[in-house]
């Protein structure tokens, strides 16, 4: 099972859980040993996952029925994402690690799914399904519970990307997956079950609603120009200069034009590229320093850490990737101290978003607001 | 200011309030006399609203700065949406009423925005705005602030409807309006701020952004079949049945084959019609009685009532009339008993809804409730 590789300047440790989901160690030191064994005698898990088309809106919905019954904010002594120790065999086997990744067990996308019959009730055209295959994984940024992404020194935010420049490639090559999704929701306010610091990846069977969009955008807007729109769109937040929070040599974190959170930061690599593994090492060094800054100043926000979303938007595998442009969106439910935004019937009943703050001074905010 | 006008069976009383805002009221009795001179000093309100058009998304985005200051749960006895009495000016000045309408305090689009430049950073392309030029209204179910709309009588959901169809009526006739949107917010966890039992009407300066899609798609559908989507859509369901939750003469209850949300049930009438207004009598009363059903079936399938958004699909005001058809979609982020449904990454970042539950047992488990 046990497998040992350098990945760049990483060691990368492969293994398997009792129930035969792998897990991924990646460490900064090559000298580093994991414990690979899980000595648990977990059941292998069965997952329903499917994927339904709605004919409606034209877009797939991922069903799955097996995940009611998932973890749910645990006691801290009992972390599932924390290293194992006497007493407590958690997801990670080793005593020790520096940045872990492991197959969910409560996947909303799974390898090993069973077929299923093309349309929802045999016969009907309009309902159509297909298995839910895909892959979903969990990132653990760091081994300290008490930890948070923005407490990351930027040395350990590098080896976060280089476990989600692994995991895009690996992912990609699947043949089910059309599209890699690297995120991390942090906070009880949006549901966050757990509270050490991770992410997850989910490797989704289809090109996503939201990449669709962005991409037939892009498509007409370059039929219109022949520019990118991406690229467009940074020159002119660059240009009008009122909504760029921060900026560095490669990259420059903007709160967009058509802001729809109360907090919305998008953050795009000045180089067109479409994807994580495509960033080159000083792209990638010069990131953990503007995204810790970013992160530093929404926590100084309002009076405790801001619970958010990191969305990383990658090119899909397969289509488009020339128009796709790389960028994390990272956005807040929080608009007040004390106070959420909720996606009540304008937003989730007919999509639009209804902004109680102005771009403007959110990102005048931000800027004020230097770590 | 006062206006008395037989609508229907109702009885209609226009007046305004002290800032100049609208009121209406709706009742069932001819002989019903309102107090109409509002007591209070309220300032004029002034509204900033503005749309923002998404060039990424492809989407109007509703700025509106004004509304952080919005009232946030005031205690019981300073309901603003119960009628006045000695020791509260509420916004209703009658000391009674049935069903009752006015603008709202702190609307997200306004008749009196001021005008703004059509691009955001004069001299840019990409980011266009217009004035928030619209309406935004509330709808007052019931004097009775512990009621609730599953608690009305069949008439009283009668008078809501002639109330839905009167404002879908005249706020189409609005030059800057081109969508009537009529809807409930119910419950605190999908973060309603005043308890008592009202919904809210948005006449909105745009088609939007669900609405479109969903009109894209019925275009495609009639293109390549010559059907309409929706009534195929409907067709299909009764056909297969394992998702119809309840059904009477005009009108058919179901849970989507690719269901979002952990409750989400569609309310077709069996007659294409565009819109409310489009209705006959017999469909309304016909409505009443089915849509009671389906919200005590709602409110029995958990340890309380449940939290939901009830959302009327209609047609735009100018385009595509023919191709829309209405119904309510009725969803809730209750997952189980004291578990909610959050959109984080996959469906917040991405677009893509993942579903713990299936349709089919849903739809099953709701069947089952008989109220």
């Amino acid at each position: 099972m046990e497998q040992h590789e350098d990945v760049g300047l990483v060691k990368r440790t492969t293994a398997r859980l009792s129930d035969g989901r792998e897990i991924l160690y990646f460490d900064a030191s090559d000298g580093a040993v994991r414990v690979l064994v899980d000595p648990r005698e977990l059941p292998r898990s069965v997952s329903s996952s499917e994927s339904r088309y709605d004919p409606v809106l034209d877009e797939w919905v991922g069903i799955a029925g097996h995940r009611q019954g998932r973890t749910f904010l645990p006691p801290t002594d009992q972390c599932p994402l924390c290293p194992s120790r006497p007493g407590l065999h958690s997801e990670i086997p080793s005593p020790e690690y520096d940045v872990v990744v492991f197959e969910n067990r409560f996947p909303s996308f799974a390898t090993d799914v069973p077929d299923v019959s093309p349309t929802v009730d045999e016969g009907g055209q309009l309902f159509v399904r297909q298995a839910g295959a895909g892959r979903c994984e969990v990132v653990c940024f760091t081994s300290d519970h008490q930890s948070s992404f923005a407490r990351l020194s930027p040395d350990q935010v590098r080896l976060v990307m280089q476990a989600w420049v692994d995991r895009t490639s690996e992912l990609s090559g699947l043949p089910s997956v059309e599209q890699v999704f690297c995120f991390e929701n942090r906070g009880e306010e949006i549901g966050v079950t757990l509270s050490h610091p991770h992410g997850q990846i989910y490797a989704y069977p289809f090109v996503t609603p939201r990449t669709r969009r962005m991409l037939d955008s892009a498509r007409r807007h370059r039929e219109r120009t022949e520019g990118n729109l991406f690229a467009d769109v940074l020159a002119e937040e660059l240009r009008a200069g009122t909504r760029v929070v921060a900026r560095s040599e490669h990259w420059t974190a903007f709160v967009p034009a058509a802001a729809r959170w109360p907090v919305e930061v998008h953050v795009y690599p000045h180089r067109h590229v479409p994807d994580l593994p495509s960033l080159t090492d000083a792209e990638r060094d010069d990131f953990a320093e503007l995204y810790l800054d970013v992160l530093a100043r929404g926590d100084a926000l309002y009076d405790g850490p801001l619970p958010y979303i990191a969305a990383w938007h990658q090119a899909p595998v397969r289509v488009d990737r020339d128009l796709a442009y790389l960028h994390l969106q990272l956005f807040s439910v929080r608009r007040a101290p004390g106070k959420l935004k909720y996606l009540a019937g304008s937003e989730s009943g007919m999509g639009v978003f209804i902004n109680d703050t102005t771009p403007e001074a959110v990102a005048a905010r931000l800027r004020e607001l230097a770590p």
